[in-house]
């Protein structure tokens, strides 16, 4: 038994028969397909229920893995380690400072970033991402992470020129492509993420790594603090903050954001045609 | 004939039958429903067909108005006119800012504009919006109005305390409620902004009154600008900045923002229960 089969982890895949696509868990060589939404799934877990199947089996190799959400929103918290508060030369913040991402920034596995004509810095920001299960709106820090789904490996991809000239996030995060998450979730209920490791590279070099057991806004803080401004739904996604050792991406390479439990998310760079 | 009946004006309603919400065309007292979705009558108004109706009428009166649009995202122009630019004391930008605010802070005509707990000054911002009608991704300047369904009224809320302190717009700004949307749409078709005003009341007091020509950054290069950055979508909503007069806005009070030709969008103010 591989260390990773200690955990619950599901996939969503391209539908085999060309409907809308599915989540799926992980059994062997197959995905075993389940019937039903983030919601659905979320509330059979909340009920102690089995994850509903229905019942197709589709062969790993033969998979087209997505994106393990269609989140309506991507919101972001800044600034959520201290060492890259540090690199990035800003104080600590007194409280989460969120920004959000379009959910057409959102890509899969191995799917192409893509660099903009008009962003000539471009960096890769490995992160933790938090998938919500259920609605919620001023939820409270000790029932915040019943709400959460699962996790997974995300990379806000940030042009860091635009970002510095403008003071502001929005263009500067929100390219299309900027949001790669996957390759798999790990379900909150199998997966506790103080006890796992984030690590980041680029080309095979690692550029970040670290315990996620070190953010300045616990998790259950940043579920709370979020839901107590804007309504969270169900297969929103959020995005943890980034360590230290952010830095530049170009065209040609490859961005790998891994997370010991979930899986490595894989990402090559290109030019956007 | 009233002034409006120049223009084709829709509204986004709820369904008589407890269905989906459908659009529906006004006629005299009553609304004729049509059939489609915003991508749906766009394209039947792009190929020079009748919108395709579902036959239903309702009373006016009897009719529940919704927001025109239900949009993936709201992406705002910040600093869009030389006298706001000038009140908020910032100089004039070389490229449009944007910002995006949630889905989740829509709401529709009617419906209560909500004081959060930690907001303790919050102001009124009358814009017009544009809500786009088809997929586009990196659309020509000359081509960019083409693929813009209608106009309608917006409210961009603004909690200006939390904005001056985080010098960051999402939390200020992405609030439920704090888009407002309504009461109708003018179809880009027959509606040319330029020929109209756009006037802000709080509680019968003028506010705000701007000629929607005098734009910094015209519509065309927005929309252009905006695509060059992510996908748009069908409903999705583009704030296009507010006129000089902003300002605080309390309980109990009543906002109103105005395009002649479009109709009149009301919101009341309540601190959030």
């Amino acid at each position: 038994m591989s260390r990773n089969d200690r955990f619950t982890r599901l996939v969503r895949i391209a539908h085999p028969a060309g409907r809308r696509p599915v989540y799926a868990r992980c059994e062997g060589d197959l995905f075993i397909t389940l019937a039903g939404d983030v919601a659905d799934l979320h509330q059979a877990i909340r009920q102690g229920r089995p994850l509903p199947e229905d019942g197709a089996r589709i062969r790993k190799d033969r998979a087209q893995l997505l994106a393990p959400a269609c989140p309506s929103k991507v919101i972001c918290v800044g600034l959520n380690y201290r060492a890259h508060a540090e690199e990035m030369g800003k104080p600590l913040p007194p409280e989460p400072l969120i920004f959000l991402k379009p959910s057409t920034a959102v890509i899969g596995p191995d799917e192409a970033i893509e660099l903009p004509p008009d962003a000539h810095e471009v960096h890769h920001e490995g992160e933790l991402a938090m998938i919500v299960g259920e609605r919620i709106k001023d939820v409270r820090e000790d029932q915040a992470m019943d709400a959460i789904f699962g996790y997974t490996c995300a990379c806000d991809v940030t042009a860091r020129d635009i970002q510095r000239r403008e003071s502001r996030y929005t263009r500067a995060k929100g390219f299309d492509t900027f949001a790669p998450l996957g390759p798999a979730l790990a379900l909150t209920a199998t997966f506790n993420p103080a006890e796992h490791t984030l690590r980041c590279w680029v080309d095979g070099e690692l550029r970040q790594q670290t315990r996620l057991n070190d953010f300045i806004f616990e998790l259950p803080r940043v579920v709370a603090f979020i839901s107590s401004i804007m309504t969270l739904l169900p297969g929103d996604v959020i995005l943890t903050g980034t360590p230290a050792g952010v830095g530049p991406i170009t065209e040609g390479q490859r961005v790998e954001v891994a997370i010991d439990g979930i899986g490595t998310l894989h990402n090559p760079v290109r030019r956007r045609p």
